[in-house]
């Protein structure tokens, strides 16, 4: 495990009231004042369980790759990047299958700017945004960055998501973006079809975008499809994924679409020109082409999953399905008290905010020990 | 010189009509529709001199750096990278100087997201945007990504900013965000700080933040000051700068920015978390490290830059004085046909849309007597 830069500096207002009272006479806009950075905490502990980051070493034949198409890359940076990254986009088709082509991928920083670039296009100001929450806490920021409005709709009492449900709530609010996030971060269970496609149905009563945002997607339970099955003959779907995640590309900040090609072409038109700079395109192709190598850690990080969500039970505690790298899990009568108990043993995992319940990053084989042992004495099993 | 891809890709629903009227079907937004993608031709010539790039090679100990720099962030890319950027700070306040810290710096993927930060916090709907053109011809997109007013001011006759005509337009349009354009693109003369001085006093009558865009700052003549020199006691003053130039890192992209301390804080509030990827804070920090061998080239560019003004001037035509790494200049009966010549010399540089006017790039000394020599072969001296 490697060490990671403390975050402590992260938020000086918070820390310096001076600061602070400086900052509120700048002439900042309203809707910002009072606010803090969003960021979770970037400590430096034995497990680090707490952003659903990959925590197996970046394999040595991937960073040699790095290296290698990073110095060639360096050739050449004093001339501007290629502003289309055709090659990674073909890369990324290729890699995605399902017979699509550059044409129809786009990729920016990190799923974020991906996110930023789709409501640009399709939400902003006196336009609307819809996603259910318990779900990714950054969607409402993606909203007040771009000054669209933001509906949090609603999910069962178990947190799941129902076909008609989803599509009654598109028709009541009209928006003109829908967020599914599926597998969905913090609860980890992905969509049926079934939901996405009624979700398409009733966005095309009005002028809504469907995101299906597949951050995760790679660690799908066997048998659970992709949304990207359904992009033929779909002209207002999007699946967004990242490279953060299964290609152990956190650092590399690299998010990307699959959608048809004039919903790349809308893009285009706000994006900032460059946006995706050479060394990032040239990381990014070399994760791809070493795909292969990255996906057998994906493997072993489902079975850790699955191990969690088996010894969670055992323990009498009840953790959702899991399609996705982390295991979100109730049952616990004091959340706070457990997250210490684990923080204390070194082990740091993530109170989403949902009493009762905490959620933690399948990691190594290891680091999942250590997590359901320091748990286990918790609990007094 | 190296080649670089072909952006004929970069517009599709210009080619392609079926693809224009399916995007025209899409739910975008009223003001996106029927606009073209930013950008200027990506083509590969013998002299690209049109896009301000440093035409040198990347030095190969700058290569070395940066690859090494760049193996070793490779390692923990599976992390996300450190959002606070403490030591990619701390680089460029030490190469500022000026009394500045790593809490006066801010930084982002290339100028374009820093002024888009800058907008997102100071600007955005209901707020506005005041510069001068003809100036850098991404300030009506930034305002337009943003949802801000774009007021476009006014120069003299020559190009010129007066103190007390800024001054006087500031009062007249109250913007929220006014940015000057500090040595000015296209016309690539620095203002004197008397203008900036007399812009952030009538600032501060109203809620106005005061921008000056640096980005060719390193290339100022002898005696030209920075607005750095202004900061200190001015928390509403922003100088903004750029490694794409003086540091030959276009292909690296990284923007930056130096303010009070209270102006990052507002930043932090608008950034994406994670925007600088682990691999362009090594890429930018292993470049900082050798500011010394990348600043001999400014030096053999600022040469040649001198050299165009001179030789121009010797052909009858009407350069204007130069801060930066390119010049502007008049006096063409008809641009469009020395552009067209030029082209067919191999040799590309600016048409920027003003009438008897053309701008080029400095580059290297046989790419500048290529430049010269056909000129004047067109010129018929």
């Amino acid at each position: 495990m490697k060490s990671q830069q403390n975050g402590a500096g992260a938020t000086p207002t918070t820390e310096n009231p001076d600061r602070s009272d400086r900052l509120a006479r700048l002439p900042l806009r309203d809707e910002l004042r009072g606010q803090e950075p969003y960021g979770a905490p970037q400590l430096t502990v034995r497990a680090m369980l707490n952003v659903n980051e990959t925590t197996y070493d970046v394999p040595a034949d991937v960073v040699d790759a790095i290296t290698t198409e990073v110095r060639h890359a360096a050739q050449s940076l004093n001339r501007y990047p290629d502003r289309e990254f055709t090659r990674l986009r073909e890369k990324l088709a290729d890699y995605l299958g399902h017979g699509l082509s550059a044409e129809n991928i786009w990729a920016a920083n990190g799923s974020n700017e991906i996110m930023q670039h789709i409501l640009q296009a399709f939400a902003g100001p006196g336009r609307s945004v819809l996603a259910f929450p318990p779900t990714y806490s950054m969607y409402p920021l993606y909203a007040r960055g771009t000054y669209s409005e933001y509906i949090p709709g609603t999910r069962g009492e178990d947190f799941t998501q129902s076909a008609a449900d989803v599509a009654r709530q598109i028709r009541e609010h009209r928006p003109h973006v829908v967020i599914l996030c599926s597998p969905n971060n913090p609860t980890g269970t992905a969509l049926g079809l079934d939901v996405v496609e009624a979700a398409y149905a009733a966005a095309l009563e009005g002028d809504t975008m469907v995101v299906v945002d597949e951050a995760y997607g790679e660690f799908r339970q066997n048998g659970t499809p992709s949304a990207l099955e359904l992009l033929a003959g779909r002209e207002r779907l999007i699946v967004s994924r990242t490279m953060s995640k299964a290609f152990a590309l956190a650092g590399g900040r690299l998010g990307y679409l699959a959608a048809a090609e004039e919903v790349t072409d809308a893009l285009r038109l706000v994006r900032l020109p460059y946006h995706l700079s050479a060394v990032t395109q040239a990381t990014a192709e070399a994760a791809l082409d070493h795909s292969a190598t990255l996906m057998a850690n994906v493997e072993r990080i489902k079975s850790q999953r699955d191990r969690i969500v088996e010894t969670l039970s055992s323990y009498g505690l009840t953790p959702a399905p899991s399609d996705a790298n982390f295991v979100f899990f109730g049952g616990l009568s004091d959340e706070k008290a457990a997250w210490q108990h684990l923080l204390d043993d070194g082990i740091l995992i993530r109170d989403v905010g949902i009493p009762g319940h905490l959620r933690v990053t399948a990691g190594t084989e290891e680091e999942t020990t250590a997590f359901l042992e320091s748990l286990r004495r918790h609990l007094g099993r």
